[in-house]
């Protein structure tokens, strides 16, 4: 072989190896299991072949597609406008839970349950319209650093899964984030962070009212709570917003068991995967005693059901872009 | 010019009139009015350009795309799924407003108010999955034929706005069904009758909740009513199911009023229009008297809102694809 052909060979080798799907993930068990499911589903004249608009895939967000550790990031945006709005609500310093949120004092913050949490919530993206509180948003994104790795939240995202929302894209799949987190919270950013644009977003919400305010027609939230999507909620809320069932589901808690498991049980090829904390190293290792994205009940479930379990410490090659 | 020429030049004409957009439209203001609209949207270089991802078009149904008259479609539907499972339901024959429905006394019927008309759609549509009722619309349309003119209700689709959806998608919109009817009724035939897939589809719709049903998990209506998508509900619908206010906005009554309104106030170019049913002969004539489809507030409130008000007998060169 002349070096001109030798050449050519390497340029050609380089090129299939950039094009290998999934560069952050090893070539485990995982991996395989993903690529052949994608081909089976894709390949014409496969006998699992499934048309472009019922390609779906539901993806959940915390713990799934960007890091829930040590507190949900709408959590620590919550708790800075508790912080930020403090000046222009007085009463905060003398009520609960404001008043230990103004304290730095989150164990009685979490002591308050699911309704201190809630109050936050309402106190501090009700009353808006979207646009509102999008613009809320990113001027918190911009500047919020993450307490632990002191890197911006947009940049605690799993790059493995970066590359997989963009690989079933490329394999005509639609992506959707279905999540318990707010789902104006995460329209703010999951176009530019994932390329999901606002439509296939899907996640909890105040309710809303029409109102016109100084004879503007808007669309402003309520302190009121709308629709929690968790659990049992987000098959309902799939089944609501898309009208289909997802042929793939991707979680990474009990919080998705329903989930992954009405999209598994559907007729013809199914999906369903967990991605498992199992990383202390590049991460934090955490699952059936977390009180954050717990991941209990589904581990047991996961062989019986057919879900593949990530093992993010033998699976993932790299777990942060920045790593 | 000799002949070839000249036949060459037939061609070209012939081919360009058959490109001309909107065939079933005159060539009145109306027309003129969303041609220009379109072209300023997204022409680029116009100050007016908009981003694909943000065109978005919001259509109401009944009596915007398909005929409203006599009685709702979905009304119709109900009314004969009332008679099919009376024989399973012996207690209809005495229980209102069932009863009424079986001896076809629909002065009766109508006396029940909304309430009485949510008490059939709850008994039609409820303890189904999405799948089973799909298939429930489907059969029923397959024979059921509209009381008046004797055509499958799915002819009963205005010809002009059939071209108006395929007109604005070949320009990069993204068209959405925004109406008071069931979501599950509409996202029955709405892909292959507008070519509206079911995710673009936001209705009205029951309660659903997860079961176990002998080992499968499924998702069912209950009978409870979840969201009313009618009048004020349409903004707040499509603000929670899209996430973005969208570019223009078609209705026909005072249901749409909100939407209109809304979509319309919104920044930078806006586009709002109204189909005014004023042709006895072709179709209906109708607007301020009509309990089905009243338009009164919106046809009043058109012009200083700069809504464009279709009048159906001289914008319409072609009502039903049948005519």
């Amino acid at each position: 072989m002349n070096r001109f052909w030798m050449l050519l060979l390497v340029c050609f080798s380089t090129t299939a190896l950039a094009q290998q799907p999934l560069p952050s993930w090893h070539d485990t068990a995982s991996k395989r299991a993903i690529v052949a499911f994608v081909n089976k589903v894709t390949e014409e004249g496969s006998p699992d072949y499934v048309e472009v608009p019922d390609r779906i895939a539901v993806f959940d967000n915390d713990g799934t597609l960007w890091s829930e550790q040590p507190i949900y990031v709408q959590l620590a945006f919550a708790l800075d406008r508790v912080k930020a709005l403090a000046p222009a609500n007085p009463q905060w310093q003398t009520t609960q839970p404001f008043e230990a949120v103004l304290q730095g004092d989150m164990a009685t913050v979490f002591k308050g349950g699911e309704a201190g949490l809630m109050q936050l919530v309402a106190a501090t993206h009700a009353d808006m319209t979207r646009e509102e509180f999008d613009q809320t948003v990113r001027e918190w994104l911009a500047q919020a650093r993450h307490p632990v790795t002191g890197r911006a939240y947009t940049e605690m995202v799993y790059q493995p899964m970066l590359e997989l929302l963009d690989y079933l894209r490329a394999a005509g799949f639609k992506t959707y984030i279905v999540s318990g987190g707010g789902v104006d919270f995460m329209r703010a950013w999951a176009e530019d962070v994932y390329g999901v644009p606002p439509e296939q977003v899907i996640g909890s919400s105040l309710k809303s009212e029409f109102v016109m305010r100084d004879g503007e027609p808007m669309v402003v939230r309520t302190p009121e709570v709308g629709f929690i999507n968790d659990k049992a909620g987000k098959p309902v809320a799939i089944d609501l917003h898309i009208g289909k069932r997802p042929l793939m589901a991707f979680g990474n808690s009990d919080g998705d068991f329903e989930m992954l498991q009405w999209v598994t049980a559907g007729s013809g090829p199914r999906f369903g995967l967990i991605v498992h904390h199992t990383d202390d190293v590049r991460e934090v290792a955490y699952d059936r005693q977390s009180k954050i994205g717990r991941l209990d009940r589904a581990l047991d479930a996961a062989p019986s059901q057919g879900w593949v379990v990530v093992d993010i410490k033998t699976d993932w090659a790299q777990v942060f872009a920045h790593d």
